[in-house]
């Protein structure tokens, strides 16, 4: 028996100031994507996908992800230009990690229960860590991977290829570009 | 060698609108507990001891936890005299649980940590429910436990002196009302 | 739609030396329910139901399961005649537990995922605590449970009782005793 | 103030009877580490410094460690040698896991504690999967990494470099071999 995929969209720490010292370098990656997450979410929404941002806390504890949204558009951080394309909905979900990986100390396998969702679309920055984190943490769940090649970004092109590479190998994502993938989920839907 | 005791007090699902069906009877004994543990509040933070509010995200995942405060603050709820007492202020921490357990699928164990705690001050509602859950998981993760008689409420008395009976039994809480305990917080801290 | 429940049998700690203070009280109390387990044990497993011994490692780290039973059959420990009653058959399951809950740090439940579990049935001792512990684990997780009253024991009567009543009143355990519950999983089954 | 490394030796999957398909490219690779690791075992052991085998139960949940090891020791499975090399001692540590990194469902993190580590050496197979798996869960528990490069393996040389690359710039591993690492540690402890 074939199980139909079910999936979520999940954005990876693209809420995000930049504001630390690689995040000069990592800017016109991470915009890059952000466009092209832009136009995945909005087609994702359209067939019912659910939108989940998985957030670094940046160590702020006392602080929520409306929060970190409003400091990242309305500060004059390097960040803003992210946050304007990727503002969320009301009906978009969250989770903040603590951590690298989006499951680690956090209720992201138990939202991912609750919405009845077995295979995950990853997003976000940066490709060699937290994406590479939380692929490996679904992979060990049992989570069907897409990750559209041209929705992840690292610090360079070649890390961010590298690590797309062995998320194919190892944890046997398709990482078809985001136009490709789009195709396939019309098709599963 | 014996280690210094460092506390934080959790303030377990008091921001919490009341209304489901045995919200009516919980109402008054959680108002007893409420007065008792704004005092409490205001006097372990001026001894420099956190204060984290431990609350359910009563299956509102879209929802941050200023949220639910707005929600019991703003509108006619069972609840909003809770919320009345026990506002949050900005130095607070929280933690939005999914399940009875504040340690389950969150992040409460490495905001601890960060903190650097290692006893736990539980008061909030209901002592057989989500303070008892999360104190087991507290006691099976090495914290000494205080839990104040008359900061804990539940359905019934009764259930309430139950509940406080077996911690007192099963996870070697100290149960002193809040008065005797803070008496000795000040001799510690 | 109503979920077919899948039961396993846990037997909880009953592979134990009794080799502490409180082993004298709680012997007689264990070989009553042990007498009862054996009698569920052969019973379900007539009926195709998975039998997993979840058991304390009693902080010896570098044993196996294998050689707790063995250290209980050929020593002159107190609890001797409970592993002679309960010895494990080869289709047989375990778990370690380093605390507590059968499920804190453990692969219990990626074993019963494995197995396609939804209902628990759980015995040994003590009421109060590793199977209550565990209870509470399990409610958490969305597992049904069915906790037969003369399957468990504790230090003293009156404790055990009060356990059962808690877990049937906290986590909706059904705790009718074994030969009626036994009636229940052959109509179910 | 800069906290004392303590460190425990980490033996990943090199308990495996290597009776998969691919069995036979890892073999040769699987081999030289062995060798290398099996002097580094004796070493770090003349240094106090405790030994846990990390190790895959092969979805056999029925079975012990030390069964593991007489399957691999008893029978003519092709990772046979590798078992002769590094049979387990009385004093060694042992943890199932049921996926790919040590601490996933695992009480790894705990035995570490209890042990009082902060500092992992990991070596074994492969370095891509367990190995990278069991170091990106490390470090997001904030243990120190040494992962001599000579004392992992993978199914390709090249494969096997990338990884040790990887964990190098991601999890901030020190990959020195295992003679340069003998040295550091002989100084540390």
């Amino acid at each position: 028996m074939k199980i139909k995929p079910t999936y979520a969209l999940l954005i990876i720490d693209m809420i995000n100031d930049l504001e630390f010292s690689s995040g000069v370098q990592l800017l016109p990656h991470a915009l890059d994507a952000a466009e092209k997450i832009t136009v995945l979410k909005k087609e994702v929404k359209a067939l019912d996908i659910p939108v989940i941002y998985v957030n670094d806390n940046y160590g702020k504890w006392q602080s929520d992800f409306r929060y970190l949204v409003d400091h990242c558009l309305q500060e004059e951080v390097r960040g803003k230009p992210l946050a304007n394309m990727l503002q969320p909905d009301e009906s978009d979900y969250f989770i903040l990690k603590p951590k690298y990986s989006g499951f680690y100390a956090t209720p992201l396998e138990l939202l991912l229960e609750h919405l009845n969702i077995n295979t995950l679309i990853l997003t976000g920055v940066t490709g060699d860590m937290c994406v590479q984190f939380t692929a490996n943490d679904a992979y060990m769940r049992n989570f069907g991977l897409m990750i559209p090649s041209d929705c992840v970004a690292s610090h360079t092109h070649h890390i961010n290829q590298q690590s797309l590479h062995t998320m194919k190998e190892v944890v046997k994502a398709d990482i078809s570009p985001s136009s490709l993938l789009l195709e396939k989920l019309k098709k599963n839907t």
